[in-house]
């Protein structure tokens, strides 16, 4: 498995961004498998609140399905677009890193070819950045998402959670009383591509049975369920660890890329 | 010269940080210079607006003083601490990075062994880091300082200038009504110091003559010199860039370590 | 876990080396245990043929136990010196890293803070390297031990075998001929040390009955029994893979610093 | 200029490699040049002896040009293959390394558009594996290289010169004694592409008036002209040092890019 540490100077954040990839190019024969004659197909990968790149690698996955990985830096920014100069972790990952490994790197590039998944924040991020962007991720895979919108809703200057504080969640989703309204909240892309007509990426949600968001999981199951939104939910026994994503995570690779 | 990147969980940032650190303790014999039988110093050294860890090198330096570089990446956050959650880059650089430091590593780490320099926002940095915190660090090098408080105060929100937007002002330096009257003004650290009494770090501030903050440096000087804090201010031919600072790094490094 | 990749000029490879480091010094109140307030000790970890440093982490093991983890890099050594300018492994890990760690960092020093353990070609780099450097490493892990040196004496120009051909294990061992009476054969090292009566590093061997290596493993295990020297010697269920060496590297850690 | 850290798994040398690259595709508006519309030429660059990947880096001209760096680590190897398994550096650099940014990254790949060049050793590497890959190599940079091939020659055994010994050279060059007449000897290869009517790559060589290495290239440049092969050749004021190179360098790539 080829390994890229890489920087470059994001646009979007107004300063160099580094991130990790993985490329299967450079597999011994015994590690060819019926996937390694299709052109490569990309994963983009997104870690947690308080994680980064690479610290969360889907081990032995990308040889077997013969896909690269590509894993942002979005620090603790929901993968969301603030109002700060500089702040546009939204198009930092959906669009500026898309066409930078776009244009250099030799992938497949149609949405067909191009996933996205995530665990907690990342899940969030995963559903947020593939409904914002259909035309480029063409499957969302969501694991114990951080579906915290109507959580953070009305919090007051001051306020906050166990978390982060009121000027945290401001700087990330924007004014809070209109949070639920607006493109910050994935329930408002998935209505509006809905409602439009346009193709809807294909979804996978998991969560643990024992994890502290699985009310927020369920909430969003039932959203999408109502809406008639086409979608996998799957739960199972688990908390909020890696035990549970490792799990996972295989899941969601072999439904996206066998 | 020993280069190291590293990786460590930060408090102040509620993630991973990585920075780069640079240790002259692999010389070869014609590297030894009168400096190296000295207790290893260190610099913390500060990139700019749009910079990061080691982008900004002090070339052949190090081995000549004997002294490491401690190169922290502060994004675009001015060195402070901000209201978000997360979002303390003077607790990180001026608190944990030195307790980082002391604690991993065989080096020097008294005051008169710790010094911070840096460029443009950098600059900015470490007049404000080293003013907070006089009991760690006995020499500051500001080179072409973003000393841009005056310049953002009363800001609007929606207003901005041509680096950045309001939202990105208030996130660094807090509520702009009162920043000039804050701690994140380094004039309020400074007069607070020479009121109380305390040692003040020797400071030594730079800035070239085609520079567009020229005139920020003169009234910052202007006004160490009405409060009667000793310090050096030199100005010299050239502009905002490279050419200015690899030639007055070099003074500033003379002027803390021979 | 702060993490670190670090490159320097080695005199004994006469060219820089790139080695990653694990300290457990950013570890959250939770991750605190019975063993944090003791001086950190240090465990160099040996790569296999075919390896490099980093490719094998003990996850979860140094915060657990308080210690460091060293990873040189030895290429396909045996982490031998050789007899060419600019090729002594043995020298990098056994002197060199070792001097420059203890210079570099604060990390416990004394060889009862010091180990060694190593997989395949590295188990046979830890007993070798422990054992030509007793007072220096105080315990030894060795897993699946590549003890290859019988089975390489006497090959020919033009011969080799399954992994590589003459050429490379005279770089690596010297002389063919003379191979099991020069110290690169472990058993000279313990045998010299047994004689001198000087002190003999701790040993731990571990091997599995599925392994390809087992017989090489057991003859060291009967060789150590017939000279009387300490050691445990451990056989379990598995092969030459990473399942084993996470199982058994588990139990040579508590081994060495629980 | 976006900046790759690359580690995949080399069958040339059977373990990991590690090469860092340059590419021009991040640039600010202010950046583009006339070249920028050009599909991205490929350089690749060789360090010296006792150098690695990333140590020499030709500042600003990659950008101005348009091309990507390709900066192998080859080891004190003379950019050669030996005898033992998995010394193979020409092959590492010339075909393995070609190939895998060929399918890598979206980059020009036609030798028109691929060149190399190097200093000191990796002078020698250029000129050698340039020669050696002619249908790969378009152009070859050469500077202050180190044409050792009749210095080595006839080296006994025992015997060495003030930068290494006998078994070092044996290891890169094999046999000694015939070290003249081999692939080796780049006048081999380069007589044999004169004779057989092939294309041969255009040169470019250059070497200090002070540089220890003047008459071995000076010789190169006798040997080049009777066998009337075209070539440039520069000497200029200067010695074996970064000064001289950095100004080289920069002939050698408006020459290869402009």
């Amino acid at each position: 498995m080829s390994r890229f540490q890489i920087e470059y100077f994001s646009t979007a954040l107004q300063r160099p961004t580094v991130f990790d990839m993985l490329i299967p190019n450079d597999l011994a024969p015994w590690q060819v498998s019926e996937y390694s004659s299709r052109p490569t197909r990309t994963l983009f990968l997104l870690h947690g609140y308080s994680g980064k790149s690479g610290n969360w690698i889907p081990e032995g996955l990308p040889e077997k399905y013969n896909f690269a990985v590509v894993m942002p830096s979005a620090e603790n920014s929901f993968y969301l677009n603030g109002e700060a100069t500089g702040h546009n972790f939204q198009t930092l990952v959906g669009e500026e890193m898309v066409n930078f490994v776009r244009k250099t790197f030799s992938l497949a590039q149609s949405p067909e070819d191009t996933f996205i998944a995530g665990l907690s924040m990342g899940g969030f991020g995963a559903l947020h950045t593939g409904l914002a962007y259909p035309d480029r991720f063409g499957k969302i895979g969501a694991l114990s998402s951080a579906l915290i919108v109507h959580e953070v809703a009305h919090m007051q200057p001051g306020g906050g959670n166990g978390v982060a504080n009121y000027a945290y969640y401001h700087s990330c989703f924007g004014d809070l009383e209109t949070v639920e309204e607006r493109d910050v909240n994935p329930e408002v892309l998935a209505r509006r591509l809905k409602a439009s007509g346009a193709k809807i990426p294909e979804i996978y949600m998991a969560c643990g049975t024992e994890d502290f968001l699985l009310e927020n999981n369920r909430a969003m199951h039932r959203f999408l369920e109502a809406e008639g939104i086409p979608h996998q939910y799957h739960e199972g026994k688990g908390t909020h660890d890696m035990v549970f994503w490792h799990e996972h995570i295989a899941k969601i690779v072999e439904w996206m890329f066998a």
